[in-house]
């Protein structure tokens, strides 16, 4: 099937080299802020403006895409909108050459073309959001974030999570942490410095200042025998589907370690061995979600209650029947876009070579 | 030699488990707190209180341990100091047996003991700091952190790991980021919470009540030819020292690009394949490292000046001669208790298979 080679990294492909040392300067982000081949990505409460697409020619399926904005689309819209918060996320990875740059070969004057094409993501309050659907009919914001933003084409998913990611942190973290006062954002969306002159955030390197990242384990813990793994739903979860056991890492803890703790916290079982598989950004705000393999060592389940509503063990024929003929009928799990998806795709290939 | 069989994750094992659990037992902390059996640690400005020990009985080096205090020894303290924060660390691993409990195999009753040994850690202010080592002449606080922690033992380490990173999450997020208002600390010193009713930080589950776990990637950057890695020095290293590349991951960015981004931005140099090896906690104040091997593809060094103060390649031959023979006459490595070490170490064991 082909759900089952689909989106291997959602999330975390990119269509930007995140040019991180563009950040610092100034000159440079503010001349490419009014340059005509720049992109912008629209948000509105964290939900990033976009359109339909592809549905008219032909019977296929509409495709759902970000709407790319040019500075004259969104310049009024900046001056008004004080709210207003600005990322720049990078350059496109295809290199648009300047022609001038390309013959001689030499290193651009100051006020020359550089042929990048920069994007940034700019949040906008309730009222310029209003405005901006009234402009451009065919737009709209996707809104919740899951499942609504699995509808993005992989790449544009993972600027997505890069933008929405930035945003969340500047959305929650307002205030200096360290003694409450106002911060302003520098270094294009990147910092954040509190504007208290004496404040202790401001003597040395703090984390105050930069964007948060929570990482996260989520596991696909393998039964004693090797063929049976452990599924288990939350309540918050659709009816019917199962997926992954997940936790965050802890201050102090090994990703191994946060692996072993969160099994046996959420369903009671002891984990041997850990093995690292593959991660996902999930920007849900801003997690990094670790997947690993997990060996158990002991095969009697108790659910945590609080956390858990059910967890079981399924056999690997059970999960071949939902993950590669597609039967829903006795429980469902996650969409190809999510790692638990892949995490269960990848024991089932290791599992088939025994 | 003795010391490449040493160390192998400083900061990532533990004495304790972590009972997350009891958290939220307000009265099974409580009594724990005023427990003739607990174990209380004490920080001042960041640093554990420690004693030596061992150096009198013969001719042995003296060893740097924790000061196990009791109630007793801190209660007088904990009512004078209104700054203090108490961190529930968890219990012992090694179960100290109710022999009531024992004999009969049933549910405790609610005011018998459990056997569980609890460690809290106690953070002061100076003058309460000034005190102690008055009233405890053999104590004294280790600092500064690097390397002056890197003296306790493996297992004493994590302890200090998980209180350390607490206990400065605690020292610098002490208003509330959403809204600037005060915060009040919960579950066991795991959880902070904004204090005025309507912040919208109080609507939902927010990552700003928790801990901050920062990812960091750290690699073993290998030459094309596979007999020469890459390491470089920042300019605040001791002298001397070369050590992996490394730095924060980015929101919306997985591991694996973090790594290729790090290694483009200060060395110049293109990675190609990524593999996870294993991690480290690093309580300054509280990163996750996350301990990678990478391949170039590219070997042209471009030295980001601003990050770096040199970066090169070194030969096999080099790294053993450091790392096995203990010569330093040219260059020197990170100790055994940091994971960049580790990571040379492994690159050489893979490497001597060829
Ligand atoms: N969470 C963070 N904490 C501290 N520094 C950060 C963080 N995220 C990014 N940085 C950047 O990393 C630099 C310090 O890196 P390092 O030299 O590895 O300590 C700072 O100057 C910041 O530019
Ligand atoms: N950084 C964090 N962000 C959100 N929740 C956290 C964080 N760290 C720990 N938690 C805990 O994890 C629970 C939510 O986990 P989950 O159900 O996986 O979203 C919360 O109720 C908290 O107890």
């Amino acid at each position: 099937s082909n759900e089952v080679t689909e989106h291997e990294n959602y999330f975390g492909l990119t269509l930007l080299n995140r040019r991180s040392d563009k950040r610092t300067d100034s000159k440079w982000l503010s001349k490419k802020q009014s340059h005509p081949t720049t992109v912008y990505i629209l948000f509105s409460n964290l939900s990033p403006l976009v359109t339909l697409s592809g549905g008219i020619e032909g019977f296929q399926q509409p495709e759902v895409k970000l709407c790319r904005l040019s500075h004259k689309d969104v310049k009024q819209c900046m001056n008004q909108n004080e709210e207003g918060t600005l990322i720049f996320l990078g350059v496109e990875l295809q290199f648009h050459m300047n022609p001038l740059a390309a013959c001689n070969g030499r290193v651009l004057q100051e006020d020359e073309e550089d042929g990048l094409v920069a994007w940034f993501a700019l949040s906008v309050d309730s009222s310029s959001a209003e405005e901006f659907k009234q402009k451009h009919e065919d737009c709209y914001f996707l809104h919740p974030p899951v499942p609504a933003l699995l509808q993005l084409s992989e790449k544009e998913a993972g600027v997505v999570a890069q933008a929405r990611s930035v945003l969340a942190w500047h959305h929650r973290y307002r205030f200096c942490p360290t003694c409450g006062s106002a911060t302003k954002i520098e270094e294009g969306g990147y910092k954040k410095t509190c504007l208290k002159e004496d404040c202790p955030s401001l003597q040395g390197v703090h984390n105050t200042s930069y964007p948060r990242v929570d990482p996260v384990v989520i596991m696909q813990v393998i039964h004693p025998d090797g063929n049976h793994c452990l599924l288990g739903r939350q309540k918050r979860l659709p009816p019917g589907m199962f997926t992954c056991l997940a936790g965050f890492v802890e201050p102090g803890e090994t990703i191994e370690d946060a692996v072993r703790r969160e099994v046996e916290e959420e369903a009671g079982v002891k984990v041997g061995h850990v093995q690292y598989v593959s991660c996902q950004p999930w920007p849900m705000p801003s997690s990094l979600m670790i997947g690993c393999l997990a060996v158990a060592v002991s095969t009697e389940i108790k659910v945590d209650k609080d956390e858990m509503e059910d967890a079981r063990w399924f056999t690997r024929e059970q999960v071949m029947e939902v993950l590669i003929k597609g039967n829903q009928r006795s429980f469902s799990l996650p969409p190809s876009q999510a790692i638990a998806h892949q995490l269960i795709k990848h024991w089932i290939g290791i599992n088939a070579n025994l």
